[in-house]
């Protein structure tokens, strides 16, 4: 019965991939659409996991020292336009308000797309010595970029993020914070997300407008395509002295501090939908599932059945488990699909004949391997199978990784594994835009980012065949 | 020196008190100005206010069963303009945007000054049957009103806030929660922020525009001009007849589900100041303060002294107390000043000689008072502290509250009453606007409430002297 149900509801994955996904963040009750086109409702399923995301990163930006802000919502064109190559990279996508109220401003304003050039003109004002240094700042927001075409997750015309900005007194500490950042990043990723990242820097044509370097951790997900799960920027001094930002240094002269900014957003989401789920729904890692466990009662109209189903759900949250039981009047069928669609990890069933025997039937989602627990032993042993499932879809997602990363020797090559297979390619690159835009033409592909952990997969570059020392890793993105 | 200090930062507060509360948010911090007109940056300390009240609030909102959401930004103005009189009330007030990248919009959006209109159209989609109800959503966001002029949490262009909308099944339900929700904002007022209400009813005139009934707790601020502290609207069905908004009901005929809508937002820091602050500074409740115990080492340089202060800030932080301490290189004085303006509720000092005899200084911020703590009673002794200041500040602003409000039996009484003492005024009040508006007139007064809790003040309506059963309360608003 369940079965039928789920046929019912989604397209099969492996036929069409996009529609499967969005019918899933539909059926999921993820997103709906809205009466603004382009921009999406995050209805209160998806906003859990966004608030689970928030609390892991909230949590370890303040021990790092980092403070929450809030900056204006909209930035005066003519401040947008401080720094060159931010507002080249930003002015084409941004939204313009040209009207408050009944009348037309003298100047129009922008609906931030990111923040940088509000931080800078607070710096510009507040920053004195040394002494205030670092400033370690964050904001939870949503910004508006106005995308042509929009996807629920992958691109919104408002998204939700954080976007830390912080300055520092030398440039070696402001890199270390790039790097540190983006290593918060992928420890929310792959601990608690269960999504292995690769983590390297970007190329000068990827690199976020304005910045020296861009850091990123890439994810591969199951249709073997990339996606952008964080970046982290370091600016040098560039924005600092556009927007004349200095302080007074430890031998009392002017400086320009150094700085960084950095942002994940609402898309993570997409990437877990979009590396766990499968033909059933979604499937979420237990360490960011709203819901870790749903008690479902089975023949509830049984004495005792409902009762003890309560009681399961009161002793597993006094164990600290995220727990909710399904008493309503469907059928158990009906809930074990709803549940599945949902990606909840683990389905407890206790019905009469569990309770005889003192035992219930835990059901993991991601394998559907059922597993009597015995009553007795009850947290425990779900404390146990969250772990489990937390850890192998954590390996599942590696092992999609590692097995669909490959290298290739040369520009036809990488096309052939593309165009087969498909997945990561990695290749060594003379560091050439040219070569660049080449393997993008004729391979399909882009530059995801320059590993830190790079490997010899040749001597020279794959599409000009000079001598390389650098291996760059290729893909379909989304 | 810290009383040079203070006198050298701020305007006195009984000379200019509009002047005091912007030295007051510039020099703790708070705020600062951006550079987009009637936008305010609001900056970490403030931010850290605003997450306590989040946790609060938010807190209670999930345990009454409600959800967060996020919905757009961005509203059509077709969609805006679907209830004539919510319409009638933004529509002036509202930013617009007319261009989306280098393209001119078909349609203008306005920014959201609130979201009704969102939550009704999504809801026009998504809801079938009674099962569904009541749908308890929430929404953290900010806000816009295009304001002409602005100060610092009280009126800004940009606000951060959060919006309960939620649907029921019956009438009588959907009232229920507009008293309920009314209720948690009182609860935050009174016990966490230390700011006593007046619960009641808005007038017709005062009411939001499309609501049936406006629920309000009016605050008194030191200067004895109210302030509103949040509101709670209950809108029968009028916003769903006007979005189609219908579900089967039990007896699986169409019907139209009955709505609320509630807000709180940073407006409430403006109270906060304002009720307890002096001319020292802010001076923050300890359930709601950032920082509630502030530890400085006296004679910092001198063996163990250093030590010691860790050592307290360790115990007391173990106790579940907000502590930090201050070993930086300014002077005691300057600490002490410092720490005053920022409103930290206790203060420890802690020296060579207090380290001799096992003890440390406490000294309350509200009133100034010493009190010798023996080092072994240290956490209990603090807690209690904290708690008879808590207590101390609510009460104080309980006194400013009920002597300076008074009942009359006349409009010149009323007059009179503002003109000397100012403060709030009980009168009997026949219901018309006609009446409503004379007083406003003639003693410069807006009806803050219908209190619900009436007492008969007069038998005849203070203006028009028709024979009256209700009591109204009037005051000068911010």
């Amino acid at each position: 019965m369940a079965k039928d149900k789920r046929v019912e509801q989604i397209t099969d994955m492996d036929e069409d991939f996009a529609q499967w996904f969005t019918d899933v963040v539909k059926k999921a009750g993820l997103i709906d659409y809205s009466g603004t086109k382009g921009f999406f409702i995050v209805r209160p399923y998806a906003y859990a996991l966004w608030e689970n995301i928030q609390s892991v990163l909230d949590a370890r930006f303040k021990e790092l020292g980092h403070e929450n802000v809030s900056m204006p919502l909209l930035i005066p064109e003519s401040l947008l336009q401080k720094e060159k190559d931010h507002v080249e990279g930003f002015a084409p996508e941004v939204a313009w308000v040209t009207h408050g109220g009944s009348e037309e401003l003298s100047e129009r304003l922008c609906i931030r797309p990111t923040s940088e050039t509000l931080f800078c003109d607070h710096w510009s004002n507040v920053l004195e010595s040394w002494r205030d240094l670092p400033m370690l700042y964050n904001q939870w927001c949503s910004v508006l970029r106005w995308e042509k075409t929009t996807r629920p997750f992958l691109r919104h015309r408002e998204f939700m993020w954080q976007e830390g900005h912080t300055l520092h007194e030398t440039a070696q500490e402001a890199e270390a914070e790039t790097q540190q950042m983006l290593n918060v990043y992928a420890e929310l990723c792959e601990d608690y997300l269960a999504m292995p990242v690769i983590k390297g820097r970007k190329t000068e044509k990827e690199k976020f407008a304005g910045a020296v370097a861009t850091y990123t951790i890439e994810c591969m997900m199951h249709d073997k395509k990339a996606l952008q799960g964080g970046t982290s920027h370091y600016f040098g001094d560039g924005f600092a002295r556009a927007f004349d930002i200095q302080f007074s240094d430890r031998s009392n002269n002017l400086s320009y501090p150094h700085q960084t900014s950095w942002g994940l957003s609402t898309r993570t989401i997409g990437g877990l939908i979009m590396t766990h789920g499968d033909n059933n729904g979604l499937n979420l890692p237990p360490r960011i599932a709203p819901t870790q466990i749903i008690v479902i009662p089975i023949a509830a109209h049984k004495e005792g059945v409902l009762d003890k189903a309560e009681e399961l759900v009161m002793r597993l949250k006094k164990a600290g488990i995220r727990v909710k039981s399904d008493t309503s009047d469907q059928s158990p069928g009906w809930k074990f699909a709803e549940y599945e669609m949902k990606g909840v990890p683990l389905r407890i069933e206790i019905g009469p004949k569990d309770i005889e025997k003192g035992q219930c039937m835990a059901v993991m989602r991601f394998s559907g391997e059922k597993v009597p627990v015995d009553l007795s032993q009850l947290e425990d042993k779900a404390s146990e199978l969250l772990d489990v499932i937390q850890k192998s879809l954590y390996q599942r997602a590696k092992d999609n990784l590692t097995s669909n990363t490959r290298s290739a020797k040369t520009l036809s090559e990488v096309k052939a594994i593309i165009e087969g297979q498909g997945g990561l390619v990695n290749t060594m690159w003379c560091g050439s835009l040219e070569c660049e835009m080449k393997m993008k033409e004729d391979a399909g592909v882009t530059s995801r980012c320059i590993p830190f952990e790079q490997e010899r997969v040749g001597d020279v570059c794959a599409i000009c065949e000079k001598p390389s020392d650098t291996m760059v890793v290729w893909g379909v993105a989304y």
